[in-house]
């Protein structure tokens, strides 16, 4: 069968690919019970399942609503009564002076970022090839496979802080970071996936005056942040200008099912979202926004994010953190400090084998991980770090993942003293 | 703000968003009440709604259930208790030999020709650009703005068989229908929008034949066909083998909210579509297939079209035809043989404005259509049919499209007798 350059470009292996097959595959090619510690399934908070179901329960229990629920499609920017109420949310707790004209939602925040990602980069009308810049790797794997030209991303290495005994922190190397006339926008994750990072205040303010000295837009993955989620566990605050996209999704709220994601742009970039929505889907689903409409209309959702949902999320870091200090102590392991999301991200220096060949053993013994090698899209120069790291998402069961840390500070121990398995 | 090639593209003024946007807008222009015969929304199935709203509230009673509608990722092929059920049903209502192997879902069905048209059409490895062939114009609308490069559709026009005072049918030209090496595959909606043709079983086999001597895919359209949702008024048979690709959706259901479309096709392409997904938006959402699977199960779904939705659908079309016949009467009009779908497609043979100008005054007195001339992508030759039609909803309430067809007739009428507005 002939596919095209576009359906080749989609249909290659791909790291989120092998992500997403490795999830089916994994259960069935080790006996025992595998610890799953690397999809990016969030965790399962009951008191906020709750009052989703709630809201769904009286929606169905009107006729009317309920028709709205499923039987009209949505404008092509999605759902009015949805953007409304968080356009007001947002500018009352975020100070951010946004109206219904700058929001669009899209079928998830990944379709967002194909749609945002190829209409700022990529084959220009003047035939030249405008690239996306993330200006600290590592960054988010399924950025990776989004862009519909070769060279899509170009990113740069970034200074690393050693934080005490055991932790590091990544820092954007701002002298390193070059903006060239061929970048298209610049893009960073805010908690960053993998890394559990969330950049400075200050850095993001360099990287707003980096954007708007070279005309680009800054593009802000908030779907784990401010204010919801709130999966931020260091002091940081919401960003936006008209100059920035901010990206937040559903997703981390507990509801990757419902597929929304959130862009909040100048409305330019909104109209030619709505645009890409109407061709490419006709319109976003809107079954999220309406099972959510409430917790956004009363702010209910930014108090049940910071006493909840980020709660939740650090307790599980907090317990995470403990278990690979237990299990790697004597080894040359370094966690990113966690200030986000919910991964860890661990540096195992001078790792004897690469970060792949580390994670197979692993998933023999049980633990399902991700391959710190995935995260790097862009990145040219060789760099012996993007070996050495994995990715532990610690979003499911504490037993487990304790489990799964065990598995890792055994490996590795056996890993760096040279024994194979 | 410059944007890249694929963004201008999906940015620019597409017919499918002028319709869109004419939904909202309409509204406003026209001071009385608008009569919206433009849209593609379904109607309201009082009892079909009901039976939803319980299957929702059954999956909202019990937290596992609700847990799994909103707090999982389904897999990049789409939800798999879904598949498993509709391959099943496929299998003994069709006679298709389909396991779930078969079948991909996606955010709804205009993605899934967004996905598959780039995979199988538009530039190639090799340099070449490949075409999707449209054996018939008119043809859908929302496939005009789909295709990632120029010259991306080829057309051919029909023959049209008048029947009868006012009516005609259209059939495929296959003495003009020509595969040349640059097609990529063949597309056809069945029942047709905007025409509610059906095309012939034979026309179907033809088309099957045809594609396999050409080694090339045929896709058929089959949001409105059988075995779901059923609107088809005419004898036919569902059509599928492995060189087929047929797509299916929930929308005309009743649930185009949920975004789900359905694609049937042989495992290397549901394959390549996953892939897609994966890559595209992470995964499906999987609501729709959540809230039908029971009736997808037990086959329900199959009687319910044959005995509710079509029958429903078949009553709002006579109901139309009769209005036409009754306010259109001494005018050059024909309806084309209304066998499926919920769209009146009129043809004013020699009106003497162009479709576009017609629909314009027609907004001006309160009746909202859609322009024909939007309905031929890919069709090069003049030809001055298509500047006289219009395509009208026939879903929302009765009254409403009595009144609105009153509105056709008379300024049909009135541009006959050459008088302005």
């Amino acid at each position: 069968m002939r596919f095209s350059k576009f359906g080749q470009r989609l249909t290659c292996d791909a790291g989120i690919l092998s992500l997403m097959d490795d999830l089916g595959a994994a259960r069935s090619e080790y006996e025992g019970e595998m610890m799953m510690m690397g999809g990016g399934n969030p965790g399962h908070v009951p008191e906020f399942q709750e009052l989703l179901r709630r809201n769904l329960q009286e929606i169905c229990g009107d006729p009317a609503a309920f028709r709205e629920l499923v039987g009209a499609y949505s404008p092509p920017q999605g759902d009015a009564a949805f953007i409304e109420v968080l356009a007001d949310l947002l500018s009352r707790h975020c100070g951010w002076p946004v109206g219904p004209d700058n929001i669009c939602l899209t079928n998830g925040s990944q379709t967002a970022f194909f749609m945002l990602f190829n209409l700022l980069a990529g084959v220009c009308p003047d035939g030249s090839c405008r690239k996306i810049c993330l200006p600290l790797a590592p960054e988010y794997i399924g950025y990776a496979d989004l862009g519909l030209c070769d060279d899509f991303f170009v990113a740069t290495k970034p200074k690393i802080e050693r934080i005490g005994d055991d932790m590091f922190k990544y820092h954007i190397d701002f002298d390193a970071l070059e903006i060239t006339p061929d970048i298209g926008a610049i893009c960073v994750s805010r908690p960053t996936n993998p890394s559990g990072n969330v950049i400075t205040d200050s850095e993001v303010q360099a990287l707003d005056r980096l954007a708007r000295r070279h005309g680009v837009p800054l593009i802000i993955d908030n779907a784990y942040g401010l204010p919801f989620p709130g999966m931020v566990y260091a002091e940081a605050a919401p960003f936006w200008n008209d100059n920035t996209v901010v990206c937040l999704s559903l997703s981390k709220l507990g509801l990757p099912a419902v597929r929304t994601g959130i862009i909040v742009a100048r409305p330019e970039i909104v109209r030619a979202l709505a645009s890409m929505n109407a061709i490419m889907s006709l319109s976003p689903g809107s079954f999220g926004a309406m099972v959510t409409r409430k917790l956004f209309a009363s702010g209910e959702v930014v108090d049940l994010s910071r006493n909840l949902i980020g709660p939740f999320y650090r307790r599980k870091m907090e317990k995470a953190v403990a278990a690979v200090r237990r299990e790697c102590a004597g080894l040359p392991y370094r966690i990113h400090r966690p200030e986000g999301a919910m991964f860890l991200w661990l540096w195992f220096e001078g790792l004897p084998l690469s970060s792949l060949d580390f994670y197979r053993r692993l998933k023999r013994r049980g633990a399902l991980v991700v391959s710190g090698h995935y995260f790097f899209p862009g990145l040219k120069e060789e760099w012996r770090h993007r070996q050495e790291c994995v990715r532990v998402t610690y979003s499911q069961n504490d037993e487990d993942v304790a489990n799964g840390i065990a598995i890792i500070g055994r490996e590795a121990g056996k890993a760096y003293a040279g024994s194979g398995q």
